[in-house]
């Protein structure tokens, strides 16, 4: 049997953000796909301009109860959930959620809290207390830096803010699994890594903000089975791996749901008897440091940053009008020429199949000698007091 | 350079129809397709209940509108309309495809008139004229024998019914390429066969209605450059080639709008110069009496009965209760009991990956030997004055 994977989040015509983003390579590795429209755009709204509508919550409410008459909400044994843009909206999926997790306690729920990035909310303030009351649901979230900051009120600025942040996540929100899909590796985030993980020193290239990397953390719930701590000592509440991946200049729209979409894909908690038809997503040999989150993060992120760069490259070799740089202020001045650079930024995804697929034997070679880095060990960082 | 098809179709939340059949499949054959929904709609008619919406002639509009401000229509290669529920939309996709055209003379349509099967209407009847006054915009139709019926008011009982139908088709809606997806094999048409196609004769196992066996049929039609007929013959107005493929019992949905995805995805005029990425839609070695639109199809039909079959073994190898046999009036009694056999019958889409692609080196072996059968010439088909 294939795996079936309920996905609700943003549909845009043109281009790859949302479930068009997640759909192809989730379907690539093995799984059917049901996708449920929580927008339907002609575009990302990164363009300035789009047509189309935001889905009622009323709306929604009658997809989800037609499924569930047709007994559709049982074949699923994977949820996603991305970008919703509104509390109505995000509490129809909480109860469509909580019924699922209700009928199928074992069903992995990947809750991407969809908010913002680097500082800035692209969704009504109003959702933050709904993905708070849903964090519990979740078997995995995948924020940025910025949604874990908006989800925890704490800035991370330093060790101890991120200590406290993934505690709050763990303990009061009970989330089991949590991959902070990228927060830049500054100066303080660098000086506490272990030195197994910080990536070569090289202070000339780095950019204007002093970051050339970026780092993802993936952190699983410890289960203390009654122990308090041995001698007054307080126990690891996670297991905490991180990786670093190089920084690619300029913003690409869709890469955390995409990022999503592989974490969920690859995640594969009964590796033996997983049902999933996908040899690439069934053959990751894990090394003993690595668990099923860590293995998926890997796999995830070296699909993500393989695809990236190859959409970088192809927008290098567009026409000078199609890649200029961020402007905000030229960029005012002649709409066409943020749109330009937008369209030549769209992930390139249908040319990367082979690389989701992890095929081997192809004949374009290009796929066929990817290898993902494991994410290492964090050793210390709950002894680490900063 | 990737082409780029912009389909226009339906979207359901669960299985394959409309754009869900189609987006996959040209995915896979290294197409990017931009989708826009006619409708959002949990799963297809056929299950007898269902939860969403269409989508209003305003809002498609609103989509169009805002793909044409940020310049992307310039971006499409190919247009692929399928399901649209009524006149208004039909009139808004009408403009925009009028609009392309004109803007890119060379753009390849493929127009799945998409309005009912088996003698059913199952979209509003004001959608009639407005396909009619649609298809010269076409390059390519890909009807049934009903829509065929629809379109030309003329009723395919006889040879010289189906000539007339076809002449009507190219001379009067001056449609260049036809493709009827799927006639039944009755005797009148099979008589009508030269013995070359013709398939081979078992009349013991035949099926209640007579027919074991469907064809498809293409036209194209040949540009008489000035000549009126030598010798007051008429000189044949198209190249018609067929094929009969063996029918599987019951009913599938999606399977046109599978069929006409794959047609126009492997649809290449312009061959050694074409520029999709795909090995599967370009290695298509011809011989002498095959053409881009014989190719297009044999690959289609020969893909698209390859995924019935594998839904059809699928279908049968699951609990006896979800796959019931058509019965109106328990169907009717038991609601459950039709939306149980639909659900086992849903395409099996994402586990024909590796058949779509036309890979060669796979693993799994099913996909690797995988040949589809040359169209045959319909030799005399405009001399047989029947």
């Amino acid at each position: 049997m294939t795996e079936r994977i309920l996905s609700i989040q943003s549909h845009v015509a043109y281009g790859y953000v949302g479930g068009k983003a997640a759909a192809l390579p989730l379907q690539c590795l093995g799984y059917d796909v049901d996708l449920i429209n929580t927008v339907n755009f002609s575009n990302h709204a990164g363009y300035g301009r789009s047509g189309g509508s935001k889905t009622s919550a009323e709306e929604l409410e009658s997809i989800f109860q037609a499924m569930e008459s047709n007994g559709f909400l049982l074949d699923h044994s994977r949820l996603l959930t991305g970008y919703i843009p509104n509390a109505e909206a995000l509490g129809a999926v909480k109860t469509l959620a909580e019924k699922l997790r209700q009928k199928n306690p074992g069903m992995i729920y990947l809750l991407d809290p969809v908010m913002g990035d680097a500082g800035k909310l692209y969704v009504s303030p109003d959702v933050i207390p709904v993905y708070k009351s849903m964090l519990s649901l979740s078997t995995i979230i995948t924020p940025n830096w910025f949604e874990v900051e908006t989800l925890t009120s704490i800035p991370l600025t330093s060790l101890s803010a991120l200590q406290k942040a993934l505690t709050t996540l763990h303990k009061i929100y009970n989330v089991p699994h949590i991959a902070i899909s990228s927060i830049p590796l500054a100066d303080w985030l660098s000086h506490s890594l272990p030195s197994s993980i910080r990536p070569p020193e090289d202070p000339a290239s780095k950019n204007e903000n002093g970051n050339k990397y970026l780092l993802c953390i993936t952190s699983s719930s410890i289960h203390q089975q009654g122990a308090e701590g041995v001698e007054g000592n307080q126990l690891p509440i996670s297991d905490v791996h991180a990786q670093y991946v190089p920084l690619i200049p300029g913003y690409f729209s869709g890469v955390g749901d995409l990022f999503s979409a592989l974490v969920l894909g690859h995640y594969l908690p009964f590796s033996s008897s997983s049902s999933s038809t996908s040899t690439s997503a069934s053959a990751s040999a894990s090394s003993p440091s690595q668990s099923p989150l860590t293995n998926a993060v890997s796999q995830a992120l070296s699909k993500t940053h393989f695809i990236l760069l190859r959409t970088f490259s192809h927008s290098q070799s567009l026409p000078e009008e199609e890649r200029q740089i961020t402007d905000d202020e030229k960029d005012r001045k002649d709409p066409m020429r943020k749109i330009k650079r937008m369209r030549g930024r769209e992930l390139r995804l249908v040319q990367s199949i082979d690389v989701i697929r992890g095929d081997r034997g192809g004949e374009e070679g290009e796929g066929k000698h990817h290898h993902h880095r494991d994410m290492l060990p964090w050793t210390g960082f709950w002894e680490n007091k900063a």
